[in-house]
Formats: structure tokens, sequence, C-alpha cells
């Protein structure tokens, strides 16, 4: 039995919010964007989420929250309780956990929103069925844009938050990205460059990787040759992991997973022909879906209030 | 003070011994060939260790070792005392630390020779120098082959004895590899590989990256291209790492960082160009040089003893 808690999982796009019960159920789930352009935006944030939690607490008022789960997304520092950076927010050092705590008068549990969510994957989702022995892992979200959580020996890697962030990792043949650099797997990898590279290629407009797989499936050979190159592009990136942390599992999660075996199958062959001596990872789905992190920031609230008790 | 131990640091070449006094001094410091080409290569690796052992027990007879170091090369699994696999030496699956413990008597602190070597060079050598917040940290070694030694908050990572295989992960511009993937790292930024395509380019057969180093410095164009695709692939294999682990600082060892800035000046700039919002680690020397893997022998037999007092 845990005490309610009230949980915030914040995108560059949405926020999603809910208030857990005692038995870890999570009550009102909602989302809705997450407010942009504001010349203070880590204040707006806090202001935006203390009107959510009020909304929570008014729909459940025997539910008398204990701790706050606050994720959010871009270079955060899980330690110091900075948002470092957002490009798609705004903020800079942004001490958003303390901001957090004064606003709702609670410990806050806070955390990078890939990481927290993978966390949550691991525990709750993919990772539990895989067992208590894989305590090497990457949960890889595959979007419009792509990042990843790692586990090393059980525990989440942050690096000041600099961890994980596979979608800007170079691939050979990824393209110039709007990050700065040359070739990352984002550019060709992606849920988001699988349809614009589409759209380019075969002049016809989809609206997201989705089509692509569809067009696929029914023998277009554009189709084909984009999925094929993003998946050798996934494959490369989780093979240089193979040689580096040596994951034993890969949970591939994000909208590009909705297309399963289409996805994993080609995936699981183009990494066995990369490797020769390494260590193959089990690659899975993962399981948890949307409410991954509203998962993750229940952990974090936990957390918080076993530190602050 | 600590009580004596016997060091050994088993390479796919050679084998140093040495044993420490109480200061922590190394005595009797002594490379020789490691045994090779027997029918049960586990068993006459721990009867060579046995010899050495002897011999440095009898140049100190007051020097009574508590326990041994013993590192060794390949895949090991440290937790189990594994000798998991060595192409160069032929074991699979050998009980390496119960088989020493045996022949000599003493608890037995094993690891694996590239990953307990680096965790020296992060303790006593370059690392010291960086100071104590640096946790997250890669030690590089470059010589005839490639491997890493990686540190994620200050452990190190091993994930089974996989972790740190840099030389065998694939770069764009990389060839097929004795190992059995293509483009390995190692088929182009190691020494080895550098010495053997120059010779191919040039017609000019080489001992070594050092001669390739100083035909560059004279202006020889063939010696400029090889050691700047070394260059750029090593830069690459690093920038890969800046999007997963994010290393505050790579530390490079092995024979080619004798080349010291000749080395370092252009790997730096190669990787500044590969990077946009990433953390860009300091890239430094190591300082232990040939006796880094005694050392790390050393930190694991004062482990061991800690263990089995």
């Amino acid at each position: 039995m845990n005490p309610p808690y009230l949980l915030f999982d914040v995108g560059g796009t949405d926020i999603k919010s809910a208030l857990s019960d005692e038995a870890g159920n999570l009550l009102g789930i909602r989302r809705v964007p997450t407010r942009r352009g504001t010349p203070d935006p880590a204040a707006s944030l806090i202001d935006q989420l203390h009107g959510l939690g009020s909304d929570l607490m008014a729909q459940s008022p025997l539910l008398v929250p204990q701790a706050v789960g606050l994720l959010v997304c871009g270079i955060v520092d899980e330690d110091a309780g900075l948002g470092v950076f957002s490009a798609n927010l705004g903020w800079r050092d942004a001490p958003l956990r303390e901001m957090a705590s004064k606003a709702f008068a609670l410990p806050v549990g806070f955390g990078h929103d890939v990481s927290t969510a993978g966390a949550a994957e691991l525990r709750f989702g993919a990772g539990a069925a895989l067992g208590t022995k894989v305590r090497n892992a990457v949960v890889l979200v595959i979007g419009t844009g792509i990042a990843a959580a790692l586990f090393v020996d059980g525990h989440a890697v942050s690096a000041g938050g600099y961890a994980g962030e596979l979608g800007h990792a170079a691939v050979p043949v990824g393209f110039d990205c709007p990050c700065g650099a040359h070739g990352c797997l984002e550019t060709i990898g992606s849920a988001g460059a699988i349809a614009k590279r589409y759209t380019q290629a075969s002049g016809r407009s989809v609206d997201g990787a989705r089509e692509v797989l569809e067009a696929m499936e029914t023998g277009d050979p554009v189709a084909a040759r984009i999925w094929n190159e993003a998946v050798e592009a996934i494959a490369f990136s989780i093979a240089q992991l193979c040689s580096s942390i040596a994951p034993e599992a890969v949970i591939i999660g994000g909208g590009l997973a909705q297309a399963g075996e289409a996805l994993l199958e080609p995936l699981r062959r183009s990494l066995r022909n990369k490797l020769s001596y390494h260590r193959e990872p089990l690659i899975v789905p993962a399981r948890l879906g949307q409410d991954a992190g509203l998962r993750g920031a229940y952990l974090k609230a936990a957390e918080a209030r076993e530190v602050h008790p």
C-alpha cells in the first residue's frame, strides 16, 4: 500500500497527468498540450502543473497526495533537480524540482521522461517479463525522435542527463540533423524520418510511418527501401551498444514499435548480421504503452517520499 | 600498509608478473611469453603462473604474499571467476580464479586485463589527475588491437565480460575483420591497422604506426591519409559513446598513445566536429604505461583479501 501521488509526465508536445490511489492505480489520466512560447517557460510549466494537480485533487477529494512524481523532457540533471535544457520548451538550468516542491508543498521525485519511463518498462513491463536476471538493458523509444534509457548492472545511466541520446548518434547513411551534427540516427531511423523520406522519394504525402509500412506490405519498392534503411540504421546503433555496454535485452517502444514483428524481425536479422562474438541481446517490444511515463513518475514519487518522510 | 601480493597480468602475447611490498611498490617486474598451443591452456597457464610466483617469492623471501591479483585477456566473467573465452589463448569457461586459488593456496582477485588496468588508470593515473568529479569515463587502449574500460557513475561496466569491446564496433569506413564482423574499428584505427594499411598503400614495409607518423611528419601524403582515417574512425567511436554513456573524460592508452598530441589534438578536433549539444569529453593521455595492468592486479588482490580475510 502506497499513499496517493500526483503524477506528471511533461513532453515537448503534451503533459500527461494522473493521481495514483493506494493500490497504485492511475486515476483521472489526462493529456493536455504543454503551454509554450511564454517568457518564463519554467514558471509557466509549474503554474500549468499546479492547475492540473488541483483538478485531479478536486476529482478525488478523499485521496490526499503525499508526494509528486515529475518527469520532464530534454537534458535533465536528476541529482540536482534541474531541467538543464529543453529545445522544445525553452528552459535552461531551471530548478524544476524545487519549484514544484514549493508549488505543491510536497516532496517531489524528479526525473527524465525517457529514462524514467524506461525504468518503469524494465520494472513493470517488458523487463518484468524477461525476469530479474536482465540487469543490462536498453529501452529504445522510436517515435518522432529517438531516445533511450540505458541500464547497467540494474542502474539507470544518467551521466548528468547526457546519456541515452541515441537519436543523435551517427549512422553511416544518416543525413544532416537539425541538432547540428551529421548522420544522426533520427534522420533515417525515426518514425518521423520514415514518413518524411517516403514522401520525398515517392511524391506521395503520408501522415506517418504506419502508411509506409502498409505501402511496403502491398509491394511498394520505395516504401520497402525506406523501411529497410531505417531498420539497418537502428540495427547499426544497437550493434554499437553491443560493443560498449553489451545489453542483454533491447526493449523497443514508441510509435514505431506498434509495427510489431514487421519491425522487430528484420531488426533482429540485421543485428545478427552485424555481430560476431558479441553477446546478442533479446529484442522485444515494450509493454506499458502510453502510460509508461506516469508509471515512472509513480516510482519517482515513491522514492521522494522515502527520502523526505 | 598492505601485505605483499603476487600480481599477474596475462595477455595474449606475454605475462607480466611482480610481487608488491607493503608500501605498494612492484618488485621483480618481469615479462615472459605466454605459453601457447598446449592441449589444456587453462591448466598450462596456472602452471606457468605458479612457476613465476615461486621465482618471485624466492627473490624476496621476507615478503610472504597474502593474496594473488590475476588479470587475463579475452572475455572474462569477473563475478563468476571465469575466463569465458580467449581467441589467443584458447580456453572456454575456465574457472581460472578457483584454479589459481588452489595452486597458490591464497585468495585470488580476478579481473579482465583492460578493464582492471583501466580502473588503475582511473584511480592512480590520468583519472587521479582529473579529480574525483570524473565518474563517467572511458579508458581506450589502442595498440595492436583496441579495447576499452568503461566507467559509469564510478563503477566499471562489465556486462558479463562483453562490455568495452570498442575495437569490434563498426565504423563507416572499416573493413572485414578477422572476428567475423564487418567494419570493426580495429581494422582502421589500431596501431596494427595503421602500419599494415600504410605498407599496403605505399609498398614500403614498416614495423609499426610510429614509422607512419614519422613519414607523415616528413610530408608523406599516403601516411597522412592513413593516419587521418585512423583518427576519424577513433573519433567516430568516441562520438558514439558521447551519445550513449556520455563520458566526461576519455583516457587514451596503449602503444598509439605514445604519439601524444600528434594523435590527441586531431582526435579532439575530429570529435568536436561530430558533436552538437552532446557533452564533449576531455581527451587525455594515460599515465601509468606498461604497469597499469599490474597496478590493477594490485587493486584486485587487495579486494580479494578484504572478501576472504
